[in-house]
């Protein structure tokens, strides 16, 4: 087990080199900013299945329905604009990272940073299926027959990127950076070739008037036009939503700060805003060039892979390079969550809201428990939509600008009390932000709510109560365990009981052990099994001149815990001690599957023991060989100190008779 | 769950209570005979299956092909007569039951004695999955939309069996007694009207030339006649092999003497001659009305149920009972096994070739541990060869005929060693049932070994080296245990060790139980988490006053386990005493899903704790309140002894911050 653990996830490293694991700026836009860059991958494409399902068979019969792209595009860029702007105070402010969660909880209180906890961790969930989902859209955009195992396909990725990040930040981030930065240069090829064609006049130009593309449409319709007929405004607002989608992963570098060299933050803030150029750039350009190509939008293949199969011709090595790039920098973006969510589920987890082993670092500097949750919690979404973006995307986004506007509110009383060297433009900055982004959260929730957005409005306000059972447990124990400095309490009267399944050297060992406690009273006792076994016993006793008192327990129904509980209420009774030690010899096996020959009933016992009142539990193992001719427990053929116990063997003969 | 279970398998009975809970001859008859008479049911048309199989188009166009039942149906009686003959001898010979193994172990040795466990087992688990098979069978003969559903009909049948058996054989008894007679008094029906129809002259025949049948035969031919133009000898082999089938059960009584009322030899010898009269007579019958009707078997409807839909009348009250008696019977003849798997499992278990667990009754007199692997091991081969009687019956038998021949070639042994008043006829009638059970084995095996009896062939050897490996280890174990009576050896030399995460009152208690101890050596351990806790830590046991010494352990990887593996491998080295025990305070939380935010470090460092040498491992439980406004633990604030520990609440503030 160990040595496979290590193979796939490397050696521990220790809390002195944790310093070298910090990353570099270039490395930082890799790791942080796959999330982001990459939806461009898709969200044009998600703006336009809305459009097209809403316009129906008039698309591309010289309807308008795609110069809509252009307005909200510049709709989102602006936001985008806005929301950065506001986080280069976040990152400035708060170098120590924690985003959303942190402003909130130092400007606005327990249940707003709960909100915003909440929402980016649902965020992160969805952004590690929305991410593996597209990817291998993008694969099978190319490679059509790999659609029908695309779940399978989707839960292989889960299962790299874990192991991956178990493995550690920064052999991930390296790792990570190829794709993103290939990605990046094959989008900028996309443009360059897209808008060159355009004024050269050889942009292709998609006809939907063919009987392919209308039954293509009517299909969208089918499935994304609902609201045929609907206000337009509703039509819109959903469009601009599902292009806002853009958005998810700006705040993650606010949140990994301390990942980054020194000076953090100075670092961080110039990464988000290279990142913030590269993504509204690659936006807008992409909207551009499908206003001009006015591509079909399809269920089975991204709009990007479409227009790129024209740019770059189809089956080319550009165009191949495209989509393997899109694919993997998709995948990739998956690792944003998987830095962030465990980051902040330790914060949560140290604040205690949530279960402490969130807070516990593994051993190569990643917090585990947090990567395990969020690929079980992102394999069961992907199970569950069948991998399919366009379902999953109205889930999205609803978490994502929650904790953008909890995160801007704060900042805004942040910045009016700090009141630091021009507060006043930071005040703006922030406002601005945070109402932008309240105003999309409600386009999002609303317009999205029936097709998806709902289960996360239900998710959030569970998930913050859960955070607070948690913290109320954990301050209820605080409370029931503090205690103020005082004299040093005089020890425990405690009686001991050893508990005997026949006279063998593991019982003899419990036996002596019990005898070097000292307690106030010892007692062996033994459930009868039956009148023979009994009688063995009771001569044994005689026979090994044992100076305990064996008592022999009547178990009329044979049931080893309910006879051992009712003796001990009769002993707390009759001695009155403090505590009562339960000895029980435990025969250790050197193999762990050999356990289920042995134990068996010690085992169920213990557990009633643990939840009994002022009873100590006390395990005394022997440790038995592999083979009969190795030596049994050293400890009881060469006694350290001397001791005389017997040696002898005895002839193979009477088998073990203890409890199992 | 304790209240479930009660309500499921009812009240536990004492071991006094156990001989009121033996059965009756008309109890005993329906509870061991079940098995046997029920394959009534299915054997004649198995038989067919393979008759029709080989003749092919020419059946019953004038073929002898169904003549061919009458010698084979009278070569099965004679079979049978042989059997019983042998087997009563069996049951005055060893009236403590255990049949087979029992047998074979006390004449022939282990290892016979083990091929005859295993084979029995095997064998119970296979009357199990085809009983019900064959039952659900009966029922879609009836009602031919239920066919779909037939594995989990069959699995519903499995789960209500366990239940019913878990609740203890005498009320299973009742319970059972009455479709066993339901089924007997149809079948006497069955052979009444037929007979009497017959030479009224008023039997249907069935037409084997119409295009139906023709189409029906065809089917069969190509699932069952791959030996057509084969030697006909191997054909006659194979229908034999599966007529035979119904002799498995017989030995059922043998193995269930004592739960027979007192004399329980003889009542179990009588019912055995009434439960062979029975099935003989039923057998015989059916094959001559079968002869007589020549049916078209079919692999949706058995034999049974197409000759009783002519005898009776489709759509009949007559003909539903048939049916719904049949499908009784055959589910509940699966409870012949559910009586005896667990006791014979219990026996083996007792002579150390199977885990103890399996000789341990369970609190309602059966044997809970063999009732349910049997339940599993059935369900599985139910699902794998999908509830289909014909796949499943080339599996049987062969263990029913490896049994058998064990126990009269051990009987001949037997009476050649005693040497009874009129042994030679023992040994004459145990020598006849030993050759002619041994033939048939031969038959089985070779005839049906290509279609599943390999199985068997291959698992039954596996199952003996399985016994063998866990009797070696218990055997090991038991020389490894085993010592002789000598001096009483002096008291251990032994060091305390205790785990503390921060100081609090379940940290206290654990360092007032180590100081009662009286251990050579005390220290207290503490695993550095981070600077601000270690020194928050030193300070409180200033504070505190606390006279055990404080080891803080350094820990690099973060790792509690290793970190105190180490530094007990260094008091080993420094103390150099015999044991020394690990003292770990332990929160104990009123409700077990509250323990996923305690103790996680906790119980995995006492799972390695138990697997080091000379390591006692103590659990001091400290007892939560599920609400804070109740006391805490009272051993703390009321100690019987009048110690005076602190009992000040802090107000809520510092966190718990002990091992999580």
């Amino acid at each position: 087990m160990s040595t496979i653990k290590r193979l796939l996830i490397g050696k521990p490293i220790s809390s002195a080199d944790a310093d070298h694991q910090r990353i570099s700026k270039t490395i930082g836009l890799a790791v942080f900013s796959s999330d982001a860059i990459s939806s461009t991958a898709y969200a044009t494409g998600e703006i336009l299945l809305v459009l097209v399902g809403a316009a129906g068979m008039t698309y591309g019969n010289g309807s308008k329905t795609t110069d809509l792209l252009i307005p909200l595009a510049i709709m989102v860029a602006v936001l985008l604009a806005l929301v950065v702007n506001s986080y280069r105070e976040t990152i400035h402010a708060y170098p120590d990272g924690g985003g959303a969660y942190v402003v909130s909880r130092e400007n606005l209180g327990e249940t707003p940073s709960l909100v915003a906890g909440a929402s980016l961790l649902i965020d992160y969930v969805l952004t590690v299926s929305v991410s593996i989902a597209a990817g291998v859209l993008a694969m099978y955009s190319a490679f059509p027959s790999l659609k029908e195992y695309r779940v399978f396909i989707c839960l292989g990725f889960v299962l790299l990127l874990t192991i991956g990040n178990l493995r550690g930040v920064k052999e991930s981030g390296r790792f990570f950076a190829i794709p993103t930065y290939v990605y990046i240069i094959m989008l900028g090829a996309f443009l360059g070739f897209g808008i060159y064609q355009h004024f050269a006049g050889t942009l292709h130009v998609f006809d939907a008037t063919t009987a392919e593309a209308q039954a293509q449409i009517k299909e969208i319709q089918e499935v994304h036009g609902p609201f045929l007929g609907f206000v337009g405004i509703f039509i819109f607002a959903r469009a601009f939503a599902s292009g806002a989608v853009a958005l998810s992963g700006v705040e993650a570098i606010s949140n990994g700060i301390p990942a980054f060299r020194k000076p953090t933050s100075k670092n961080a803030a110039q990464t988000l805003g290279w990142m913030a150029s590269i993504l509204g750039l690659s936006f807008l350009g992409i909207s551009f060039i499908a206003v001009w190509m006015k591509p079909i939008p399809s269920e089975s293949e991204s709009a990007l892979s479409t227009m790129g199969r024209e740019i770059f011709g189809n089956g080319t090595v550009m165009y191949y390079l495209l989509q393997f790039s899109t694919m993997a920098i998709l995948v990739l973006a998956a690792n944003t969550a998987y830095a962030d969510f465990p980051r902040l589920a330790a914060i949560i987890g140290k604040d205690g809201f949530l279960p402490r082993q969130f807070a516990a670092r593994g051993d190569r500097l990643v917090f585990s428990n947090g990567v395990l949750i969020l690929a079980a919690a992102a394999s069961l979404l992907i199970i569950v939509f069948g991998g399919d973006v366009s379902a999953l995307i109205p889930l999205y986004a609803v978490g994502v600008f929650t904790s953008f506007t909890l995160s801007q509110t704060g900042m805004v009383r942040h910045h009016l009390k700090e009141r630091q060297p021009r507060w006043q433009l930071s005040v703006v900055n922030s406002t601005l932000g945070g109402i932008a982004t309240f105003i999309v959260a409600g386009v999002v929730i609303i317009s999205k709510f029936a097709i998806g957005a709902w289960v996360v409005v239900v998710l959030i306000p569970i998930v913050v109560v859960a955070f607070k059972g948690v913290s109320r447990h954990y301050k209820s124990v605080g409370r029931q365990l503090s205690v103020a400095p005082g004299p040093e309490a005089p020890p425990l009267k405690t009686g001991a009981v050893v508990l005997v399944g026949s006279v063998n050297r593991s019982a003899l060992m419990a036996l002596r052990y019990a005898r070097s406690l000292h307690a106030h009273d010892l007692v062996a006792i033994s459930v009868a099994i039956d009148d023979d076994h009994t009688e063995r016993l009771r001569q044994q006793w005689i026979d090994f001149g044992i100076t305990v008192e064996l008592n022999i327990l009547d178990s009329p129904y044979r049931d080893l815990t309910s006879t051992v509980l009712a003796y001990l209420d009769e002993l707390d009774r009759n001695w009155g001690h403090d505590y009562i030690s339960v000895i029980i010899p435990e025969a250790v096996v050197p193999h762990w599957w050999q356990s289920i020959f042995h134990n068996q009933s010690a085992l169920a016992l213990k557990v009633r023991l643990l939840n009994r009142r002022d009873t100590v539990v006390v395990s005394v193992p022997y440790h038995l060989a592999d083979d009969e001719t190795l030596e049994p427990g050293p400890a009881l053929s060469k006694p350290k100190s001397g001791a005389t116990l017997t040696e002898a063997r005895q002839p193979p003969g009477e088998p073990y008779a203890g409890y199992t």
